[in-house]
């Protein structure tokens, strides 16, 4: 009868709550700095409005609500239940559907281009494993109703900022849909390039030999696998890689107006400058493709002090997002932020900076009833100042208030017995050096700012 | 094939989401000051957790996620399927199990007494109605293992800094549980203490007479209702109250306890001075009389400017909230703030300050390419200083740009065309006022700030 939660959930401690929190206020301020507003949407969704839109395994991942009322009355008058008899909401599964749902919603109360931010959980009955959990939050960024590259240019500045504010190395990896649809072409096999983008996907952990065969297997030619080498093997710098891009794509017109959409959002880049995070062009990523239609942007910790390399970051642009819930014409650009590994990561390579003045920053120590309520007035000036001050609530025996604010790591301790609320001093102890000193409220107000 | 949301949730658009954000932070900041950390827990919980805690009615509202996998497969193999085949997570219903769950099974990595606040939101299948949702945030905060009134003083003092910091005049109602239960006594009623409170709690609503013929009903004597009357219509302030009270109930024990409880918190808080919001002795007020068995709070809006009556924060002691998990002796006390609810009141009240800070200061108008790339680095500057600036994305007509920039409430725009680039200053106009200025970006940094 001992109380657990679900497998995949986690609860946060307050430790974790203030590293949490200084992850989501880095996205959420450069989000704002940048224009984005935020929206929150309703954990539950109709399942009209999930169901169909992350395939058919994802479709199984979906958590379900059951209807409230009577549900296996209703049931057992069914001569052959189905799951739909017994509901019709889920749990999100990603920010992205909703946020499609929000803007054919209220389309006519938004400001086009809209540039809206979310930072929620969503939940996915996925397999629970290291890193992988059923409850997560997502931190996205989408601009809706502008094709404009810039958009592009201004997300891959978002992500230079969150990870520069963050002092944690990456490498942001850019593809173009289009650029895979030229390779696709020009090797014959237009209606192939799932096929192709799934299997040079793999190369980082498959090798190219497994990549071939895959390719063999899914029925492309000898000739076009052969052709394909110097594209999968492509290495040197991004304007290398573009000139090698511009040969072999010379004769598609997509694969060409891929590669131009490309230049122009390096050009702008190298143009703004001082970029954190190196930029790589990298034919091979193929994240998502299924609904980008242009850039793909993902993101990998590149940090001598890390061993990570999955992804902390990703996006994309996709002309049609709002299509399935009818508004067509739409396109989209955005990115999400994975909060979860990046907080793992920053653990690794113990890249949190000082949080303590979101804790406790002194403790009065309590030694009875009229000291405790002089105390509390005299906190009450502190907190009026914005510090974070507390007295401890029982007058119990010295060693357990200290382990107390050992505990908590609170820094200072206060001690105001008799004397000092005669004298109007107030002794400060610094719990670190263990050095004490009677101090006035304007020092101590001085001490602690 | 319309899109829509679940009855009873709600999208939050960027305006609203500011608005209670800042609602949020105000609350939030109030706690850290006062020493309570953050924690979170899953939105899910298993059943064995949340069933039977909240009562009959409860257990109805609760709402049930279907297990992942073929549910309908094993369900049809199941002779008499049940709910319970079904499902065995739902969604929280409050934040109060969760803490107590957590304090559980996260016991030894506490440091008591705990000060936890937590701000996220809960579901519940109501019947969905104007100012009731089926998904809204609760904000608590509770101090667990320690039993001095000091902790009701400090969490009372939390409620007066969060309303004055809002603006926003209350009266905090206060009761204490063995008051309640020392009139039951006097009136040789003791164990009709839920009868004789669900009755009086009602005062308000349907009056004093109904109020006594529900009590006969309920089967209290002709005389113990006369006897009751005193008390029910008790008024003044509140040493005139507690006066009467000390008569009344000279004979009662628990009741004398209840007084001497109740003269403590409201004699430190009258030492203390300064406070905002009245605080009112109020014998009739029982909220969750179930599990309360001390102080009790309960805080209505009394503000001139508002016609809202009902409860924006409550709170009160419960001497074992961790006993329904196996944890016993564990005294807590805690307050919930309705988010809501204040959003409600502040938005009649007009009480939200200027929140444009958060929004977008500067849009930048894009007249092409070069000159937005141009733009996009004088944006830049704006952003390292912690201005949100932003550039129209395409170079769309003028007309079009600025009322995208009025539509977003943004009050400044900047033209900088091939003029601006060659003096190298910013022209920028107030759409305020029309009034335009050229500035150098020290100036428009100066203005912005």
């Amino acid at each position: 009868m001992k109380p657990s939660i679900p497998k995949g959930t986690r609860d946060f401690s307050p430790e974790e709550m203030i590293r949490r929190n200084y992850i989501f206020e880095v996205i959420r301020n450069v989000y704002q700095r940048y224009g984005f507003l935020e929206i929150e949407t309703p954990a539950m969704e109709n399942l009209s409005t999930l169901e169909g839109k992350y395939g058919e395994e994802g479709d199984k991942l979906l958590y379900r609500v059951l209807n409230s009322g009577p549900v296996m009355d209703s049931l057992r008058s069914v001569a052959d239940p189905k799951v739909s008899d017994l509901t019709e909401k889920g749990l999100r599964y990603d920010l992205t559907v909703p946020f499609a749902r929000y803007v054919v919603m209220h389309q006519h109360e938004l400001n086009f281009p809209f540039k809206r931010y979310q930072i929620q959980p969503v939940w996915r009955a996925d397999r629970p494993q290291k890193g992988r959990y059923r409850e997560f939050y997502q931190c996205d960024a989408d601009v809706i109703g502008s094709d404009s590259l810039l958009n592009e240019v201004e997300l891959i500045r978002v992500i230079q900022d969150v990870f520069s504010t963050l002092k944690l190395g990456v490498s942001i990896k850019l593809n173009n849909r289009k650029i895979l649809s030229g390779i696709a072409e020009i090797l014959g096999a237009s209606n192939q390039i799932i096929d192709i983008t799934v299997a040079i996907d793999k190369l980082d952990k498959i090798g190219i030999d497994k990549v071939n065969d895959e390719l063999l297997a899914k029925g492309l030619s000898e000739s076009a696998v052969h052709r394909l080498q110097p594209i999968i093997k492509m290495s040197g710098s991004n304007g290398t890689k573009l000139e090698l891009l511009d040969q072999l794509l010379a004769e598609s017109e997509i694969g060409r107006k891929g590669l131009q959409e490309m230049r122009l959002v390096l050009s702008v880049l190298e143009q703004l400058g001082g970029s954190w995070g190196s930029l790589e062009v990298d034919v091979t990523l193929a994240r998502g493709l299924n609904y980008y239609t242009g850039t793909i942007i993902e993101v990998k910790v590149s940090d001598s002090r890390s061993n990570f390399t999955s992804s902390v970051c990703g996006g994309g642009r996709y002309d049609d997002l709002t299509g399935i819930f009818g508004l067509t014409g739409m396109s989209g650009v955005g990115i999400s932020f994975g909060a979860d590994r990046i907080y793992d990561v920053l653990e690794e390579v113990k890249g949190f900076p000082d949080l303590s003045n979101a804790a406790t920053r002194i403790l009065f120590v309590n030694f009875g009833h009229d000291e405790a309520v002089h105390c509390l007035g005299l906190i009450t000036k502190l907190r009026n100042d914005g510090i974070n001050a507390e007295l401890y609530p029982d007058a119990a025996k010295m060693k357990k208030q200290i382990a107390y604010a050992d505990a908590k790591k609170i820094p200072y301790i206060a001690l105001v017995g008799t004397d000092e609320i005669k004298t109007g001093q107030i002794a400060v102890k610094d719990l670190a050096t263990g050095e004490q000193s009677k101090l006035t409220m304007d020092e101590l107000l001085h001490v602690l700012r």
